[in-house]
């Protein structure tokens, strides 16, 4: 690929970045879509009131940039929850490492390429990519030192900046457990399969159990329950409240926090707020009776509840019982992340579910190597031509060849394949074990133009994708357009972290990768990596709620990639430097690659427990502090309550707490987790793979939503109070 | 290879395997023999008298092999413990096993292998080998799905088998873990990376940590100090005692348990007896004195006792610091295993030293391949008169022939390799990923009379060779020739797991691979395993003694491995089916396979939590009968002073307690423990490398024992009590 083909798709790629994000400047100032721009804020009360005849929204702006890049960490922190500020880490440290890389590679190395080989060279924009890479060097160069060197630096640099990160988000993740003081999930232990007994019912089984064996920590327990008699509850609920709504039109079936439209403030629908207040006493009493008259519906599984942390903390750690498939312990989840149709599965059945998925994933990433096999191809101008003979004519043309080749196959690939990392797409070409390295090597220089152009489409495109929400746009419109819907109610999203730390990642992997062999991507990469710091910050501030909170554990997921990248690298340069005939430089590689492997395996030691492990000190330290201030009694009442399957009314009232300290939002139930559907029988398994670890929803839900069923709990506690 | 050298080769081995038992079987009758060959009898008092004038100890007899026979499994547990009656069951398991397979295979397999090929068949002794392999189908058989049928056939049984035996030897290790009530070790925690402050000692830093979080279950702790001051001591004592020797003979220096040769029963030296009931009061006092006099020479590990075995366990699986580098804990060895010199390391060494252990052990292996490629040319005669044109001559000779095609390969490669897995040999054939299964299977049955012979060689003899004992037979002789050394004093030893599991491995692995393939291996390797039983038998009866007792954790790694070979296997098979081009078999080989991972994943799940961690329900239990009994007090008594890291005299006083009970033995400490050896640098990694979980020594001293430092203690004692 010239580098003025190169150019063109830079070229066209910023001018639709910078159409975009005017476009947005625009769009967001538009009353009308606050609810896709400003879900958070509306949800928080934030969002301020616009005068709509203020003519100056119509005129694209800058002050969203800037006021993105003005917020700190710690008012970030605050807002937006410790994944938010990890997430936004994993970018900082890209900027950081691929400032240095770019600057190491295009004032060292590039040089060395460009002049590798004795020939006259052309005007720049009309040289070959190829040029600039390390294929350009002859065999036996004595400047490879100069990579090798390079290689050095790079690798420092990132051990020593993921080190301090590390360090950084440990002690955050600290400071975390220590400040979320009030979650009732540290006093909980889910069990699974209790054992059956044909004279007890699970129950009693497992309170006999803990008072025997953990008398002085066991307070109390809470049974799941058969789903289908709370399902059943709930349609009937539902369908009662459906055609009571048409004797009596007043009583609002969806009678959620409706926002005002321009005071952008709540207002709850006077029936639920009137109701809230008096259900309370009635609903601890309904849901007492379920428990007693359906004990051959329980499951064998249960929420048990301690006195202090560490109790809990030791009964999930320990193998309890002689049966390792009996009496499985492990810590809860917090009360909203619970999904309840789970704890339905046998434990029996999870690990083979487990490998189910897993079996799965492989086959479906291997089905997408044909499309992969078939784009490679059409970057080399002449297979193109071949295989679609009738733009032979065409590709004569100069610019348009400039536009094919430099922009077309990537977006074939997009079409493909969004989701899975292109990583796979240097898989078929292994066919030797010892050639690994010489393969790689060979297959990254011929690939550089074409992972720059990837950097592009899928790289800044999706930044401005993502920040222009096109499908809530479009969803929004039409739905306001169609329905006349006045009553906008909407559903706020969650920050998709499963898609953007792939994409993170995978663009640290071509970056390292790249680095030293073709440093032109360098640049491109750097503009990506900055954009995304400010477009991903501004809408987590403004768009995303945070529901789930892992606590930092997405870290050492990226920590381990980016270790994996190096090698990686490290590997191919080895490669490069055997097919350059340089055995010092091979063997100045070799150390190094030992070197990672130990810095590696050093924070495996220093920092992963951490994020897998709660330590005892703190959580003896955090229970002492509260029996001190005599918080304890408090904790220990709402515990049974907290984890009911049958959504209590109570839990609704803390939905504004979410918004300013997403560690306090307890007592929310996700309404996710009480609608029937059936058809999701993946997700349901990729949570029981994920576990409390790193489990996180996706929830792709645009602005004006269709019977949310988050409404019918305060639905049913007016039918429940009817009846 | 013809089937005429096959037998050739047999012949030979069974000729020397009769030779070398019948020679046993006199050889254990002569008296001066007996510290070869009854070292476990003599130090248990066991060992019966022979009148000298008995002439029919020069006759063979196949007494022992009847004895060894009708020893059942429990009298083996009380003898030589769990560990020995794991390694029993794997040989158990390897002849059910193998009858199963050579039965199909022979029955079945065999017969579609010779009547392959539609041709003329030679004498069945004059046949190639290559005949009875899978090699002489012709490609398309229909007859394959024999071979797929019998695949599924031993791998059904062998996972039947892999079931009840891992469930059998679950049972018997929490039984183990029931019975063994005495242990010092359930109520210890070893501690280590005590963090430094400069304000108090180790000590005091330990037992604030401890009274301030676990104030209601720890009891003491027992500080680990610098090698230094206690191996000075030592030495001081030990050179003393020499001198003092010369002014006073009647104090001996060596005055350890001496066995009377004809009784065989023990007489303890009168100096020592004596001064063990005197010495212990003194002995408590100065230790008090030592603990005091020295806090700068701690070192920043200990052990830490606590009241029940609940509590020891909870620390121990607990992640104690927020710096998971410090207080890291552990399930304490048992007094005896532990190696003091190992603590001194600090633990922020530790991860060092294992990657070390690691790179050097890979890089042992790889230095092994070169070996092993010349050798494996050699069982081709082309290549062999090739490599030695002298032998050229020689080679024409039918008998001379036989006898190097089918000897003397295994004989050099004995040589090269006695300790490393020859499973490396397959490596250096592998170039490409995808074609692995076809490469092995093209691989195997060319070497089928390779492996084969091997067995003769390696197995066989080496059964021989370990009833035998000829090195300590040897050194046993000279030294009483030389030396002229009445006084027999002698080391037992201890089995040596570490060859012998992997031993059984490999040969497991070679009756899997070629099962399907070659089945003219099995009867020999039956042959094998049943010899394995009756010798191993005998020797773990009468020559080794018990010192480490890991609970029966070698059985998961034997488990696991044998997944793998079987994994292997029908890797293999499924890469001939395809070189067969049989679609079919190759069809219904892939579920075979993952079925097979199925029952390797439910197992681990099932059992192997078991071998890693202590069932708290157990230990509770274990607890609570101990403190009805009113024990517990009379087990905290002594648990500070079984570990100390001073050899206290009355420590020697149970070591006849080994041979009947191995569990009881808890008070001896290891002699090698306290040996002030410098060279042993990777002895002492490996011990790092395994922890607690499957560490073991292998003590190979020869009868008469040069000056042994189990004779320190007392000498010691008595200084002490004169200065």
């Amino acid at each position: 690929m010239e580098i003025s083909a190169l150019l063109t798709s830079a070229g066209i790629n910023i001018s639709i970045c910078i159409v975009l994000l005017s476009l947005y400047s625009i769009l967001r100032k538009q009353p009308a879509n606050y609810c896709v721009y400003f879900g958070r804020r509306l949800v928080c009360g934030g969002a301020r009131r616009y005068d709509p005849f203020w003519y100056e929204r119509f005129v694209p702006s800058p002050s969203w940039l800037v006021k993105a890049w003005e917020t700190s960490e710690d008012e970030f922190l605050a807002a937006a929850g410790l994944d938010a500020v990890v997430f936004l880490r994993m970018v900082i440290f890209s900027i950081r490492i691929f400032f240095i890389t770019a600057v190491v590679c295009i004032a060292f190395v590039l040089p060395v390429n460009y002049y590798g080989q004795p020939k006259v060279h052309k005007e720049i924009h009309l040289e070959s990519s190829e040029v600039f890479t390390i294929e350009n060097l002859k065999e036996g160069s004595k400047w490879l030192w100069v990579h090798c060197l390079a290689l050095y630096i790079i690798t420092s640099a990132a051990c020593l900046l993921l080190y301090f990160e590390y360090r950084t988000i440990a002690k955050m993740r600290l400071g975390h457990i220590t400040g979320s003081a009030s979650k009732p999930s540290q006093f909980t232990v889910l069990i699974r399969a209790i054992p059956w007994s044909p004279d007890q019912s699970y129950s009693d089984t497992l309170s006999k159990y803990f008072t025997n064996y953990y008398s002085s920590s066991y307070m109390s327990h809470q049974m799941v329950y058969h789903n289908g008699i709370i399902q059943r509850l709930l349609l009937d609920a539902e369908r009662m409240c459906q055609s009571l709504k048409h004797v009596a039109p007043e009583i609002n079936c969806r009678p959620s926090l409706t926002p005002c439209t321009f005071c952008g403030g709540l207002t709850a629908t006077n029936s639920f707020h009137i109701l809230s207040n008096e259900g309370d006493s009635v609903k601890g009493m309904e849901l007492g009776e379920l428990t007693m008259t359906t004990p051959e519906q329980e499951r064998p599984a249960a929420f048990v509840f301690f006195k202090t942390r560490y109790d809990a903390l030791v009964v999930s750690e320990v193998l309890q019982s002689s049966n390792p498939m009996l009496w499985v312990t492990d810590l809860a989840p917090e009360p909203h992340d619970v999904y309840w149709r789970n704890l339905n599965i046998p434990y029996r059945q999870l690990w083979i579910r487990r490998i189910a998925t897993l079996v799965g994933a492989v086959a479906f990433m291997f089905v997408f190597l044909i499309p992969v096999t078939f784009i490679q191809g059409l970057t080399q101008l002449q297979q193109l031509s071949h295989a679609f003979p009738f733009l032979r004519g065409i590709l004569k043309e100069k610019f348009i060849n400039q536009v094919i080749t430099g922009y077309l196959p990537s977006v074939i690939l997009i079409l493909f394949f969004y989701a899975v990392p292109p990583l796979m797409m240097q898989l078929n070409v292994f066919s030797s074990v010892r050639d690994i390295p010489a393969q790689l090597a060979r297959a990254v220089p011929t690939q550089a133009g074409f992972f720059t152009t990837y950097c592009f489409t899928s790289g800044w495109a999706s930044l401005a994708c993502e920040i222009m929400q096109p499908m809530a746009l479009i969803w929004n419109l039409v739905a306001k357009a169609v329905s006349k819907n006045k009553d906008d109610s909407y559903e706020t999203l969650r920050f998709p972290y499963h898609t953007e730390i792939p994409r993170l990642l995978l663009f640290g992997l071509l970056g390292f990768t790249n680095s030293v062999i073709a440093p032109l991507i360098l640049p491109f990469l750097l503009i990506y990596f900055f954009l995304a710091y400010l477009i991903y910050k501004n809408q987590i501030l403004n768009v995303y709620i945070t529901k789930y909170e892992s606590g930092g554990q997405y870290w050492p997921i990226f920590h381990n990639t980016t270790i994996f990248s190096l090698l990686l690298t490290q590997i191919i340069a080895l490669g490069f430097f055997g097919l350059k005939l340089s055995t010092v430089a091979s063997g100045f590689t070799i150390p190094l690659i030992l070197l990672t492997l130990l810095f590696s395996e050093y924070c495996r030691h220093r920092f992963a427990p951490i994020f897998h492990k709660h330590p005892a000190q703190v959580l003896i330290d955090m229970d002492r502090a509260d029996e001190m201030a005599g918080k304890m009694e408090e904790l220990h009442k709402k515990l049974h309550s907290v984890y009911s399957q049958i959504p209590l009314h109570s839990q609704k009232s803390s939905s504004k707490g979410e918004c300013s300290t997403p560690f306090a939002n307890q007592e929310l139930p996700d309404p996710e987790k009480l609608k029937p559907e059936e058809g999701d029988a993946i997700a349901k398994e990729l949570w029981g793979y994920q576990g409390n670890e790193s489990g996180q929803e996706h929830e792709d839900k645009s602005c004006p939503s269709a019977s949310s069923p988050e409404n019918r709990t305060p639905t049913m506690i007016e039918l429940h109070k009817r009846s």
